[in-house]
């Protein structure tokens, strides 16, 4: 965003309390982004070019650069604050642009700023850090992931000014953007519980994600949680041989085998009692909604690289990874795994597994219920320590949430089609954010899957791109409009 | 033996058909043993200062160096035929003396004259190859395992002449004293498929095996068998994302898992169809002599280095590990095995999975048995492999067998105690020759637990020996007198 996108005079349909305008028109918005569409690719194409990996400790000066670039072009696109908060790793941007509006909502916009490592021989046809657009696809290192999702933003908030005529956003607008998401976010946390107060809002916005497909396109509404650990067996207390002694005391290579089996009954349901206690169920209508999604399984069976689906009975696969809790055998090891046979009972085994969670569903309640389930299979002469290593919380935001009908509305708006519901399988920070800010997670995204997130060749389908920014231009004007928190 | 242990004439008690004496009397024994016992442990003392470690590439001159020294005391003990049998490894000793009787049975008797590694440093408080006498133990490597427990039958063949006034033995007696036996006997059945012609016998008599204890002498009727196959899984194409797939494909840990938990039902029973087919259960009479030996479980279980016992409901520990077949899980991997957790569905798995058989077994039924199970229990999408790695067969002696009957009442005189019956319940070598020669394989050792048998400070009972040696003695008599084969 440079001072030259500062919004002109544009149409407003209906003034706000103060006299301001908040919805936005389909076309004053197209206007505006038509207008200046090729300085804000200009400015993605120069934030591309820094190298913010930020698993490379060689790249830490860039992922810092990068942080100042994002900072400067926020101040510069008209946010009043735009500060780099420090961690104990890489920096994160924090900006806000505050309503004027009492009674407007107040939202938290979260992306990253760092990026996945990247190497012209790993298989990119192009430079990764040096931005190429073909055939309306950008490619660079980032442009999907996520600096592109978090740099529609600045456009869209310009496009929301200049269409309402306004000098401030329809709702009071916070930015947190940090800088190790692709390293784990070890400080995230950290970060977000110092911050509280300055972070506070009523709901998070999360772009950072994805949508089904080009032609369909979908917000998603959760996302799992996650909870995992580690399961030591002990036996005896060296290997010892399986003709002495085999068949008449405990095997800890078979009793991991006995409790990584007893994880699902015959219908491969968790069978772990109390484990789906208190769960949030699919409703009928949103059964029928992930249905109606044009899932094609041989070609998602390609992609999980796997020859049949196999899953919990009675649900299909898009409910089994969205929206149905799962028990995964992510590692066993016990006694020999060299070549060739080696006849002993093992003194010793190690089971590693990872819980999805969906909403209802309370981490430190499932923990020990995996904690009670595994004391009481494992027999007399088998000691045994649980460690977990971790728990986010799963999100989910009801269908009819206000906010999330704005931002389908918005999106809408935006594609000009009837938007979809997707859930998201897997569990982020995003959690944290709702944890801590006891906010709401609501999800804009606007990449797709061949998009090719920490791949070679990375792109951002530019049509796509500017879909993002007319959506967030849409997005506070309806929020403002259609959502009055206390 | 030197020649001067040339038998003296003794009493004989009843005249064969050849006008030969065959039973021993007790006294005529343990005189000739008396007179001969220093020096029978010096020659002893002899052998075992030669480190004839097969495991050891640097000591195959000191293997071939053992096989020639005992080739030339069989020679010197009297047999008209003692030869150095080569392999493609370590060279065997075989030894003929016919008894002259036509009607008499053939005995094949079956040791090893190499030995485990040893070294000072290992915890010997002696040279593990310079024996030493200390209370009554002789201290070395290969005192029990297995060179002493060879070495009784060359006094014991001197004594039964002795003792009959024989110039030949009353059984055509034959031994077959292997030098890889602790090197997994590689060219064992190779030996012995070459040599079954000359090796043909009505009963093999393996002395490398040992006793209940001190105080309780016992006959061994017979050892498990053995299978044992490596299972390895395979899922989808490379370890994929838990969070986008898991609970909707199959995992192969997830399935190495329930196939390993499979392998027993909640008696710890071996759950895979027909595995107990046609299986030789133990009588109540084998029962209650099992149950008459003073077992003490808790001494046992220090042992196994186990902290409780676990088996097949409805079976004592000893009847477990003798008697009964059983699967074990020698080894599982699948997945992450590293520090910390990865939410992986992993892309393989592997099973390591030994079968412990007894008599009535087919080890090709058993093998064809597991590979059904393997199939039939695992989900589509899952592709496996078995790999067997070999197959020893059970072997049993019934209690009621006229050679075995034999060997209790020689060792019952030699004892002057009841001698009582355990079982062997790992496998070993005996079973191929069981299965080359078609004979019954008898177990004759002196060797008590405490022996040390592969472990520092190894020793052989000095009053065990010599029962061992007048055990032999009085064999050869008793089993031409009450042992008419056909």
């Amino acid at each position: 965003m440079t001072r030259s996108m500062r919004p002109a005079a544009d149409r407003a349909r209906e003034p706000d309390r103060l006299g301001h305008m908040s919805t936005t028109s389909d076309s004053a918005v197209r206007a505006y982004i038509n207008v200046h569409r090729e300085e804000f690719l200009d400015d993605l194409a120069a934030w591309l070019r820094i190298p913010s990996v930020s698993a490379d400790p060689e790249r830490a000066a860039d992922v810092r650069r990068s942080a100042e670039w994002l900072a400067g072009r926020l101040t510069a696109t008209g946010f009043p604050t735009a500060e780099i908060w420090e961690t104990d790793g890489a920096p994160a941007v924090f900006a806000e642009w505050p309503s004027g509006d009492p009674s407007a909502p107040t939202v938290l916009v979260y992306g990253h700023h760092d990026v996945q490592p990247a190497a012209r021989e790993d298989g990119w046809h192009t430079d990764p850090f040096e931005p190429q657009t073909v055939d309306g696809k950008l490619y660079a290192r980032g442009a999907a992931d996520d600096k592109g999702q978090v740099f529609f933003h600045t456009l869209g908030v310009r496009a929301h000014l200049a269409a309402t005529g306004r000098t401030a956003p329809a709702v009071n607008l916070k930015l947190l953007i940090e800088g190790e998401e692709e390293s784990g976010s070890p400080n995230f946390p950290a970060l977000i519980g110092k911050h509280a107060t300055r972070l506070a809002c009523d709901a998070v916005i999360v772009s950072d994600t994805g949508m089904w497909s080009k032609d369909t396109p979908t917000v998603c509404t959760g996302m799992r949680g996650l909870t995992d650990c580690q399961i030591d067996l002990y036996g005896p207390d060296q290997d010892i041989h399986s003709g002495s002694f085999g068949g008449a005391v405990p095997n800890p290579a078979t009793e991991a085998a006995r409790l990584a089996a007893a994880l699902h009954d015959e219908d491969r349901r968790v069978a772990i009692p109390g484990f789906y206690d208190d769960i949030v169920e699919l409703t009928d209508s949103e059964r029928e909604l992930f249905a109606e999604l044009p899932f094609d399984e041989p070609e998602w069976l390609r992609t999980a690289h796997s020859h049949a689906a196999l899953g919990e009975t009675g649900h299909s696969t898009l409910e089994r990874i969205w929206a149905r809790p799962t028990a995964e055998v992510n590692g066993i090891g016990g006694g020999y795994q060299g070549p060739g046979g080696k006849t002993i009972v093992p003194s010793a085994a190690q089971l590693k597994l990872s819980f999805r969670l969906v909403a209802g569903q309370d981490t430190a309640a499932v923990q020990q219920a995996v904690r009670d389930w595994a004391a009481a299979r494992l027999p007399d002469g088998i000691r045994h320590e649980i460690t977990f290593w971790g728990a986010t919380r799963p999100c989910l935001t009801p269908l009819d949430h206000p906010a999330l009908q704005s931002v389908v509305r918005a999106m809408g708006r935006a594609f000009g089609q009837k938007i979809r519901f997707t859930r998201e399988g897997g569990s982020g920070p995003a959690a944290d954010l709702q944890d801590v800010l006891g906010a709401p997670v609501l999800f804009l995204g606007i990449s797709i899957p061949s998009d090719g997130w920490h791949a070679p060749n990375e792109k951002v389908e530019l049509d796509l791109l500017m879909k993002g920014v007319e959506t967030a231009a849409h997005l506070w004007g309806d929020l403002a409009e259609n959502w009055r928190v206390a």
